[in-house]
């Protein structure tokens, strides 16, 4: 953790930041070992990045006497990424590598392959997610919130939704066996989609193409969800 | 699993494959579900891949009846990655990572902010390793075995082993704040370093530099060394 990310209701003053979030309560006296008088990186959720002293720590509540956050967050990527619902331990880690990378916009879909339970996983839920991002954030030093959104059909995802997204975007699918190499450093606005593991099936494919998304592969090695996800969005921006 | 990765004598007769570990049985039985007269994909460690169809399956014992083995691995990458060691869990992590990307010679090294009790780690035995190349091998559906060494002193692997390596290698070592960028799309023989959670420290940055390597950075984002490292190779190659 590089940063000790604040929620806005942290905040007593803009000078006085009162934590009573457990996860970084335990965080706070567990690995960072902290101790009254430590000078720690902090950022507010949405907000500036600084430094704070501790003032108190105990099992309830952590004190921290602000300087001026006034560092702005490492910038984002241009891309919002559709991913294909991966298995729960994979989601899990996948959350946290896409947004210490700087994603912003992340819409969970489901396709064919991936497997009905998932979408029971209790890693889905509001709170889950939110911890993983947190996670993410505090490792890139980063307070701006990824926003999440499930698309639990893939049919209406492409014909109600896929449309506008693509008003604005760059649409590009990843997929093995597609005739263009994944393109490198591109800046434009991007709406990348990555299928699940064994991929999309030919009709989804179809589906993508006919609504304006080009497949791009990542050569001929079949990749893990996580690690085709990190090594398209370090290759493509 | 993409590729049951059979060693050689797993091979009865050019034709026929006897697999006893227990480890690919479990995983035959419990992942693959596999029935006799499955077809599944399978190659040679350091051979060639093809299909094989599954005769029997018990608890001590899997016979494959193996077509031609006639296609190759994908190409490798044109890298020695030398990795500071990480923490046991991203080690482990990080191995199945690089395999699957395609790296074939890797050195855990050591430097001031590795954590000393790293070295001590069960994840370093030689059956650990293997086991998680492994995975990777059958992941990506590679069978080249990468080799992995250990290099427990800086001083030593900087003076001794890196001149050597830099013959026939472009050296890079991946910091933050260093004033290039990651290049891409590169295709030359590469030595790429990457330091430990924290960083090298300013000594060990002179003495890569000294020693003729360059410093790249991936930009203002701290990454965790799984992320960075693919990272860093789908750049770079």
């Amino acid at each position: 953790m590089n940063l000790i990310l604040l929620a806005p209701d942290d905040l007593v003053t803009p000078g006085l930041a009162r934590v009573r979030n457990p996860r970084r309560l335990r965080h706070l006296n567990e690995v960072h070992r902290a101790r009254p008088g430590d000078r720690l990186t902090v950022g507010v959720e949405g907000g500036g990045i600084g430094h704070g002293e501790l003032l108190s720590l105990d099992a309830h509540e952590a004190r921290f006497a602000l300087d001026a956050l006034d560092q702005a967050s490492p910038p984002p990527l241009p891309v919002h990424l559709v991913l294909a619902l991966p298995r729960p331990r994979m989601l899990a880690r996948t959350l946290e590598h896409v947004t210490a990378l700087g994603v912003k916009e992340l819409t969970l879909l489901n396709t064919r392959r991936v497997e009905k339970s998932y979408w029971q996983s209790p890693e889905l839920t509001a709170d889950k997610i939110h911890a993983h991002l947190v996670l993410g954030l505090e490792q890139a030093r980063d307070t701006a919130m990824p926003k999440v959104t499930l698309a639990k059909g893939f049919r209406p995802f492409v014909e109600d939704e896929l449309p506008g997204l693509l008003d604005d975007r760059r649409g590009l699918f990843a997929h093995p066996g597609m005739p263009t190499e994944c393109p490198r450093g591109i800046h434009e606005p991007t709406l990348l989609l990555v299928g699940p593991e064994g991929g999309f099936i030919p009709w989804e494919v179809e589906r993508l193409q006919a609504a304006g998304c080009q497949g791009i592969h990542l050569g001929p090695r079949i990749l893990r969800v996580e690690t085709a996800v990190t090594a398209l969005l370090a290759r493509l921006f």
